[in-house]
């Protein structure tokens, strides 16, 4: 390992201590002078300072230092001031960054860097910085958040019996698994059909059952009202009515609150509408060891005709959970 | 390992040099004098000489020698005549075997040893030895072959397309996959619906392409005529049409004939009348990483208005092929 991944890998340690989902990514920074570490900074999440500010504050003089950082410092004067300037004001002589900046309005901080007369180096393990914050990536390369769809059905794509019995399809184990990846999304979505239905809280709980510290943005997609008793409307997360069908627009909207994952559940239709408009980036679908042989199809009716014209996905993982399988796929 | 274990070791080993799809089990037999192995043997097939025999014609004399034997040697006078009197005419003095025979015809083979004043032996090692004919074992205990239905579907359980399309839902891997599978049955059977819609061929082709040179029985389930001219019908392998839609008598007359496994392929209406009648002991899913949203699906009506009363399996396998997965499932 050369002396830049070491710093480099220590930074990214560093960054894992901040909110794994939260609107801004996860950063961290190593400051080193005469091959001795003399601050360390991460960044602790929205309305906190970031990772190269931290990191300053942490060595008090930095005059002459090296920053090693997972992403380019920023160039835009955001809440915090850009941290490009305040590098450049605490003295660094040279600035190590693994992930350039995707955002096109915080681009800009290595150029900033050179201008005062910096070192710059980039792309030091930028895959693996990168993958510290995949979603934010996507969605600000994209400009809308990462899209999973979620469904339970059984092994013959079944989500609830001819008499609507659908409690449960999946094991305790994949109900559980749910809730682990729900921790990871900025958002959760189900149809207006699927709260009227089946009343979800749409919230995150522990393996303990207790609810989960972080807890997603519930999101209630559709027209209908929804009665003032429902469980996604009680006070264990915040939760947004979008009044819309168009998966575009949802996604304009979350984009907009900095939502860079939406896990979409339930229903049918409401998954196969933003399949249909090609907002779909990863399936998770848990099949249970079961045949109906009738029921309710847990895809609803995406206008295909033809076997040629197949939404065609490639397989990503495949994990038994519990009695149950999780099969896992991304866009092609 | 104890003495023991090494010789019956050694027999299993000679029996798998057998066939492995044969009416026949398939068994190996070791004659051990004075801790030197004198004589091998093994069955070669149905209408050649059981394993002792051969192992007795291998040793010339095997006065005094001990017997390993995989199976319980049989004490019916078939074809070959009833080894248990064969070791006892040879003068072998003591005889060690693995899996009692399950054959309610064939059993007593042990008594009728130790009529002769052998001393014997059995279960060393019996759980490997019954693995050696799972399917023989099986069938002559439960009076009817081991069933497996394959089917393949798309991610959310569809055989075809809403036009009808269906070739191919799964990808060359998968397809080659089904043919090693095929190779392991001794019958592979569709319906009248399949044959007529799809004219499949139902033979075993190796990963060459090449015709294999285990055939298994081609069988025609249904009471609508074929044409002639239909490739199931063709010179690859023999074909029996059974005329009746009744999975057991499908079953009965294949036990008749000597096959232990069926290997059930399309369509959805042939295999859920197997499951409905409780006759599937295994579930092979092959799953396409594809969305249709609508088309026929591949396992048809099965009676089930709710989801209590779904068709419960249990988890065996789960195996990438390609780009898409397989799915075994056994009986609960």
């Amino acid at each position: 390992m050369t002396t830049t991944e070491t710093f480099v890998r220590e930074a990214i340690s560093l960054a894992t201590r901040g909110p794994s989902v939260d609107p801004n990514p996860r950063v961290g920074c190593v400051l080193v002078r005469d091959g001795a570490v003399i601050g360390r900074g991460w960044h602790r999440g929205a309305g906190t300072p970031h990772a190269e500010i931290a990191a300053l504050a942490d060595a008090g003089d930095a005059t002459g230092a090296t920053a090693y950082v997972t992403l380019e410092p920023c160039a835009h004067v955001g809440r915090t001031g850009a941290c490009a300037d305040a590098l450049a004001d605490a003295g660094v002589a040279r600035v190590v960054f693994a992930q350039s900046d995707p955002n096109p309005i915080a681009r800009g901080g290595a150029e900033v860097l050179r201008s005062h007369g910096i070192e710059v180096y980039a792309g030091a393990l930028a895959g693996e910085a990168a993958a510290l914050n995949a979603h934010w990536t996507f969605s600000v390369t994209h400009g809308r958040p990462w899209v999973t769809w979620k469904f339970a059905a059984t092994l013959d794509g079944y989500s609830a019996a001819a008499d609507g019995t659908s409690m449960w399809i999946t094991g305790p184990q994949a109900r559980a698994d749910v809730h682990r990846l729900r921790a990871t999304a900025g958002a959760i979505a189900a149809g207006t059909g699927t709260v009227l239905a089946d009343d979800p809280q749409l919230a995150v709980r522990g393996s303990d059952g207790e609810p989960a510290s972080h807890q997603p943005l519930r999101v209630i997609i559709g027209e209908r009202e929804i009665p003032a008793a429902s469980r996604v409307l009680d006070d264990a997360a915040p939760t947004v009515h979008l009044r819309t069908h168009d998966p575009e627009r949802v996604l304009k909207e979350l984009h907009d609150r900095g939502i860079h994952h939406l896990f979409l559940e339930g229903g049918p239709t409401l998954g196969a509408a933003f399949v249909a408009a090609g907002l779909v980036d990863e399936v998770v679908a848990y099949l249970a060891p079961t045949l109906l042989g009738a029921g309710s199809s847990a895809v609803g009716a995406l206008g295909i005709e033809t076997l040629a014209d197949a939404v065609s996905l490639r397989l990503h993982d495949l994990t038994r959970v519990g009695d149950d399988v999780r099969l896992t796929y991304r866009r092609k």
